[in-house]
This record gives C-alpha cells, structure tokens and sequence, in this order.
C-alpha cells in the first residue's frame, strides 16, 4: 500500500466528462489499495475569464479581492470531483485551502506555501476516504484566501505530497513525460524513465514547461518523488527523483532550447571596478531579468565588450534603460539582436566527464552554425545561435549525444 | 448616521457594468454618512451553471460537495463589488460565510442561520470600510461552506441586518416596489409606500414573488425594516415594517393571484372519524403539498364531498396516490381541474372591519364569476375562480376596494 498525491491540470478538467475520466483514474489507484490525495486546477479557462472579470473592473486591482474571486476556479472542481468520485462508489470529500489548512505567507496573488496542517485529512485518508484539494490556493496570516501565481498547482500537489510523506505525487498532464528533447522538431526524440530534480530544474528554466519550476525546488527540497505522466494515454511517464535512484545515468539527459531571449552587446563600455553594477543595476531596478552575461577580457586595459541576454518582452525596456544610462556608462555602442535561440545541454553526467562541452562546440560546428555566447553551470552548457539553426541544432546534438530513438 | 444593508441579486450584478453600477449606488450611501453592508448574490446565470453541473455528473449528489460548488457563484461577485468599490475610492472589503462567520446548521443545500459573529465587520464598518458579504452561504458545525437554498440572499441579508442591528435593508431587485396588483394586468395598478410584514408574508405566499418569504418571516420577527427597490429606476421603493409604522392604513393593501393551483374534488367520500387523515397523510407522504381545503357538512350522515387545491406540478402524483387508495377511502369519484386561478385580497385592515369578504364576493357575482372554493385567513380572503376570469377578477376588485391609481 502506498500514499499517492495526483495532481489533475486545466485540460485534464476541462469539462464534466473529463472530470469523470480523472475520478476513473482515481478510483483505479484506490482499488489498488493506496491512501489518495487528489490536487486539482480550475477548469480550463474558467481562471482567464476570472481573471478578465477583475480586470476589467479595475487593471490594477487588490490581490486580496482576487485571491478571493480567483481561487473559486478550483474550488469548483473540488466539488465536481469528489461528486464524481462518490457516483463511482468511492468515498471523497473536497478541501479548499482554508480548510486543511494550507498556511501561506501573506503575499497574495503569489503567495508561498508555509506550513500545512494534514492530521484531519491524513487520518479521513486512512479510513479509506480520498481527500479533493483545491491546488494553487491557501489561507494567509490575515485569514483570507491567497492564491500561489499562475501554474501553483503543481507546486500545492507537491508541497502536500510533502506534507502527507506521499510515496510519489503523479501529476497529470497533456504531454505524456519528459522528452530529451522538442519531439515536435526532433522525430527521433524519447521519453525519458528518469531524469533528476537538478536536469528538470535546468530543463524546466530553459522553456520545457512540463512542471513548474517551484514545484521542481520544493520536490528537490522535500525529496518527493514526481511523476509527470498523460491524463488522456494509459502510459508510465517520467519520473523526477534523486540521482541515487538512477541506476544507468546517462552523460546527457536532454537537449532544450528557448526562443524567448534577445542579445543586448555593450561595445567597448569602460572596464572599471563597478561598470558591471552601473549597467545591471538599473536593468534590475526596472524589472529586466538578464540571463546570460559575457564580457571579454579588455584589450586595452581601458574599454571592454559586454553581452547579455534578456526576454524577448524585455529588449525594448533594456534598450532605453541603457540608453537613458549612456552618459554614465560610456560605451561606443548598443547593439541589440532578437534573432537568437539558446540551446541547452543538460545531464548530471558531465559533472563527472571530461569532453561534453567539446563535443557541442564540434557538432554545431560541423554544421556550420556559429556560437555567439557560452554560458556554463555545473549540469548544463548553453550557447546562443541564430534563430534560424534552431532545428538543425537540436537534431544534431541529439545524435551526436546518443540521445536518438532506435 | 444610519447603518444599512444593502442587497443586490443576480440581474443587478449580472456583468461588469452592472457591478460597476452597484458600486456607484453603494457610494452614494457611504457619501451619506452611512455605515455599509453589502449583501450579493452571484451574477445571473452563474448558479445555474454550477447546478448543472454538479447534476451532470451526478443526478443525485452529496449536498455538501453541491454547496462547495455553488457557493463560488456569490464569492465571485463579492470579489469584483470590491475591486468596483475601491476603484471609486470606497474602503471595501468582501466576506466569505465562513470568514464572518455566518454559522448555520447542518442541513446543506437549505441551511438555516443559526448566529452571525459580526465584532469584526462592525468594527470595520465603524471605520468607515463597506462590508461586501457574499449572500446564500454559511458555515456549518461541520466546518464546512453550507448554502441556504435558492433565493436565499434576501435571508442573508435581512438575518445580517438583525445581527448589526441595521437601520434599514435595503433589496435591490429587478422591480421597484411592491404593487397593489400585477401592474401587466392592472394597468391602474399603484406601487405602495408602505406594507406591513404579514401583508407581505401573505403576498408572497399567494405568488407576489419579490422577497423570499423566509426572508420576510425572519425580518418580521427581528423587526427589520425591509426596503424593495429597483436596482435600474432611481426612486424610492416600498417599505416592508411593522404595523405601528404605518398611519394610514388602507383597508386593502392588495390583490395577488396564483394560476399555479388545481383543484381535487372526492365526491361523496365515507364521513367518519379519521378520514381526513387518511387522504392527506399519503398525500404529505408523497411530498404534495395542499393547499386550500373545503368539506360541506354532510346531508345524509354518511357521505360528503371533499375539496382542496394542490400545485398544479403536484397534480397528477395527488390523483395517483388517492387512486391507489380507493378502496381504502371509499369515495365515488375523484374530479380534478387544473383550469383554476386563485385570487386573494389581503390587508390587516380587515381584522378590525366588516364586510370585507362581502364586498369581495359582490363584486365577482357581478361580473357573473363563480366561486369555487373560498378559504381565509386573519388579514386575507382567497377564492378560487375559473382561470379565464383572472384579468376580469384582478380589474374588478382592484378598483372595488378604491385601489385604483388616479
């Protein structure tokens, strides 16, 4: 017998007979005889059209008011669910936040999980009974209802499975697990059994949305198994775990990519001690999140080249703030380009093998793609390149990593 | 300085403008001076999408899930009349049942309020914040969100306006007061200023259908004064309060119909002991509920014949339960008309005055209408007449007791 968190996204409760299918899945896990807690979003849309109402009223409105209107999205499918789950002879009772109680910070709109008091759901879960908890929601120090940020779900499925010291937290969702790579551009790509909290977090940062990234740093914290498996195909997905459990690590887990970065180049900026400070200060100031940072040696000892990556949504801003800062920041020129996609090779296997950044280098070579900048951490190596060579990268590196499907 | 409760149903919020529009009348009243409650109900439409889907997936579904559910409707609204409030730069927050707490018992799906806890909101509305208080819902013993049944936010509101001790509440409903008659069938028909809560307990319960009549029964006993007023029109409505309150009495505050009535007819039923009994304790049994009810005193000791009127949805389910009990009862024949319309003429200036019921019965043979069955009460006479004659009744007696409007 284990104890099983399950977590069922918009999609899979897009409407009523989805609810029905999602309880099937349940009930199958009860048969078996494992304890259930089941986390569930709103029903796909109906957190938009929330949203929207709020808006419309007012564009910038108190997160408290929407918290309290937001939050009933989930809410809803609690109610649906548990009602699915007892027409198929299964005893289930639903729990807002605010009833188990799920303790969050008072940062509403997005609010961070503190503590969670499970003893009256543990103990109903023990007579059999499965417990339907609103995802994405909790109750703050001012006991009002807070909601954690878009895409909280998976973070609430974890932080219970947590709590509750679930066997594993299985959350559901449209694609079927994680891939080593885009299998919409890499034919050849595979599902992964396995990958380790530290690739999926890497993963997850360079834009394979499969979790979110908090609900990956909580999991990675709390030690939770995650499985991330499809609510519409009857298939094992993949499992997010400690590298202990991975018998036969691969050097690379996976190669990811992302089309949302612009290049930002300061030419020949003044190489002093706290240029770098001057230039990012105000960049953070005015909420511009800056990714990959270059800066060359200097030359001449007086002036340097500085490049950087910032969102796509972002490049705009940057440029004025930069622009505005010329005076002070003395660079020759600002040159900026959208046309970039960063590629990512990640696996916890080249911490211990020499060569893997090596052999990047060489393949895209090979094809004749230039790297514009090189940033590393300890599981990932990422280059930008022109926006165009973005396929062509990530079919050649799949293969010459030995990532390909037989 | 007064302290008002204000409550808005589902068409007076039933988008964004609307709301926008509520807010607007609320700040009017805390321009005032006044210290505010508002009660809401969820937007137009929403209730019966989440009662359609909890029935959906189950026909018959657990009223506690169904509460969870719908209860969502009135939390939204709540939500948004805030932000709408605090956009005008009205103080403004919204309450949840449960974060007041407005405890009821454990009946969901039609709960009763036993207590409200209003230290905390009164202390803010002394503050100068409006109170948006989501209406229908509570919280039962078992700690879990309850609902008051259908229409319930005018109990909301006048049980919350008992617990501040409110000056006034004030519902605002798609009408604009109370009528002497229906005003699409009397053309001369005239709002009242005034009426006393039994009027109006008797209005409602003969199909006036403006307040709730748990709402009026619950304002009757706490001596709440009730106001009706349009949500739409900017006029003053009809005040629903104690007799004392009001100086000119009219003999006849009004005239109310019912087509939703049928007639039974168990013509030469056995006349002994009991029999009353055994025809309408089946009837309870099977849910029918009865209304009016006629035995002539019997001519040969024997046998006699029974009237009484049961909702026409209720019809057929009546005649099968006596069908089946024949034998039992022994009656000749069973006749029943669906063909029938009740009319009542009400007012508490009857208790202290003759001829009343005399002028009713005039007035009818004049216009050459048959009385089928006549039925009273203290401060209300009802007769049953065929439904065709409605229109003719309602003009004829409206303008027989001086109801007229000028």
């Amino acid at each position: 017998m284990s104890r099983i968190v399950m977590k069922f996204g918009g999609t899979s409760v897009a409407d009523v007979e989805r609810i029905k299918n999602v309880a099937v899945r349940v009930k199958r896990e009860v048969d078996a005889g494992n304890e259930v807690a089941v986390v569930v979003s709103a029903m796909s849309g109906v957190t938009n059209q929330l949203v929207k109402w709020c808006t419309e009223i007012a564009p910038l409105h108190d997160a408290r008011e929407y918290d309290t209107v937001v939050a009933t999205g989930e809410q809803v499918t609690t109610g649906l669910l548990a009602i699915a789950l007892q027409e198929l002879g299964v005893s289930a009772r639903s729990w807002c936040g605010w009833q188990i109680p799920i303790h969050t910070d008072g940062v509403h709109g997005k609010a961070r999980i503190m503590q969670i008091d499970t003893d009256d759901m543990v103990r109903r879960m023990r007579e059999g009974q499965v417990a339907v908890v609103a995802g994405f929601q909790g109750i703050g120090p001012d006991q009002r209802i807070t909601t954690l940020g878009r895409g909280g779900s998976d973070t609430s499925a974890v932080a219970l499975a947590a709590a509750v010291q679930a066997d594993r937290c299985d959350i559901y969702t449209d694609v079927d697990g994680v891939y080593t790579t885009d299998p919409r551009i890499v034919t050849k790509a595979r599902k992964l059994d396995k990958i380790t909290y530290e690739e999926m977090l890497e993963l997850a940062s360079v834009g394979a949305k499969v979790l979110q990234t908090r609900s990956v740093e909580m999991a990675m914290k709390h030690r939770v198994r995650v499985q991330v498996l499809s609510s519409f195909i009857d298939a094992p997905g993949t499992l997010v775990c400690d590298e202990d459990e991975i018998v036969e690590k691969e050097l690379v887990s996976g190669i990811a990519y992302s089309r949302d970065e612009a290049k930002v180049t300061l030419v020949r900026v003044a190489d002093r001690p706290g240029v770098a400070a001057a230039i990012f200060g105000p960049l953070a100031e005015a909420a511009v999140n800056v990714d990959m940072i270059v800066q060359n040696v200097s030359e001449d000892g007086k002036s340097t080249d500085l490049t950087f990556t910032v969102g796509k949504a972002d490049l705009d801003r940057a440029r004025k703030v930069l622009e505005d800062a010329k005076g002070e920041l003395s660079y020759e020129k600002l040159v900026s380009d959208a046309n970039v996609v960063k590629v990512s090779v990640i696996g916890v296997g080249m911490r211990s093998h020499a060569g893997i950044a090596q052999r990047m280098f060489q393949t895209l070579a090979s094809e004749g793609i230039n790297i514009q900048v090189i940033s590393t951490s300890e599981i990932k190596i990422s280059v930008l390149i022109e926006e165009k060579y973005t396929e062509l990268a990530l079919r050649a590196l799949h293969s010459a990593y030995g990532l390909d499907a037989a």
